[in-house]
């Protein structure tokens, strides 16, 4: 029998949105316990990550009560290892079994992550220009087969990169973040009509359509919840 | 019949070096590329690398010269996806079956990786205080199974962390770096003496009598390399 898996999460979290991604589509049974990140409970460092971030996943032990974990379980953390786990753990081929296959999958995790990520913070925290998400796309686009997706098939080399942009999405056509405004709006409509992004925008656009993404995002909660911890403050009057 | 497999690494390269010890503990036949990263072949990154990077592998194709690589064998870069790879292709068991010890030997990587990484080249190439490497080893003893190496037998996750604490030892023994002169022995002679590092030092010393470790590393050039690109300069006189 499948052992028991519980995901220690957060809606607002690009890190942990991937590990969701990977259950969703590893059809894994798990259960799903959001961490309120501002406000975390006692016993999450001390019991499942020490590190007291999410993800996090407690695989194995008796069936308890996500908030108060066995210490008979595994504690595993860092989505970059839990989205390798979960295909290790599943019959879905969530990597193929081809070695060369696999080293692309990953190559792709690689490189894509920290270019996406990068921009998707830089912009909306930093107030960098959020063209530089561009980057990210031009890379995606040469490393992208004709069809499908990193790989070909679905993989967690998709898992890995689907939330920074699908977070950038939403803050940039809202132009929520630390930037100048009005340009998230510009650079996304650039993305969404500039002809050398067709690729991109059909790969983001299969990605959106399946279940996994529509059953693990919640754009109203991320753009209500960036919005007010990146306010755009009106010009001040005396 | 096993595909041909040509590494292209530098001895001075740390993340190169991670390469050729999972491919000496792979058993695989591979034929070694030396690339002066000084001077590199013009074909290099048009033809293996378009990050002119090492280690890069070709897998695959013909049997041809590696200075005139074949454009149907496969090009493979980024020593974290190499370590992986040489797993997935070998019959040594590089990473084991079982999946949580998969996902512990991960999070080795993950975790170790940018602290020893950090410490080592922050103390030679930035003057940072090379006592930094403490943080490093005290992570690694935590994360350390009572007998063995990183969750039991060898494997890539110890390729992954073995070539910075090989280098430092060299260059802080050696007191080479842009560091307070004194700073890399005295840290090294802590390491090599304090009663609460022993457990690492077991560790260490045991990854060092293995014949991967023997026929990959080459003390005495990098102690070489490394002093004339961080040369202590002398008080100047007028």
């Amino acid at each position: 029998m499948a052992k028991q898996i519980t995901l220690y999460t957060a809606k607002i979290c690009p890190w942990a949105h991937r590990t969701e991604l990977a259950l969703k589509e590893s059809k894994l049974p798990y259960t799903r316990f959001e961490i309120d990140l501002k406000n975390k409970p006692e016993w999450y460092a001390p019991q499942v990550n020490p590190a007291s971030k999410v993800p996090a996943i407690s695989y194995g032990g008796p069936d308890v009560s996500p908030d108060t974990p066995s210490p008979e379980s595994e504690k595993i953390a860092e989505s970059g290892v839990l989205i390798e786990l979960i295909a290790d753990l599943s019959n879905e081929e969530l990597l193929p079994k081809d070695p060369v296959l696999r080293a692309k999958a990953r190559f792709f995790i690689e490189t894509v992550t920290p270019l996406v990520a990068g921009a998707f913070r830089g912009a909306m925290a930093q107030g960098q220009d959020p063209e530089a998400i561009f980057k990210a796309v031009d890379i995606i686009q040469k490393l992208l087969p004709a069809e499908g997706y990193a790989i070909g098939n679905w993989s967690i080399a998709d898992a890995a990169v689907t939330p920074f942009f699908a977070r950038a999405e939403v803050v940039f056509k809202n132009d929520i973040g630390a930037y100048e405004a009005g340009k998230g709006k510009a650079t996304w409509a650039k993305l969404e009509s500039d002809e050398k992004y067709a690729r991109f925008r059909k790969y983001f656009n299969d990605i959106k359509a399946r279940d996994s993404f529509k059953e693990t995002f919640y754009p109203d909660y991320i753009a209500d919840t960036f919005s007010k911890l990146y306010p755009r403050t009106a010009t001040a009057s005396a």
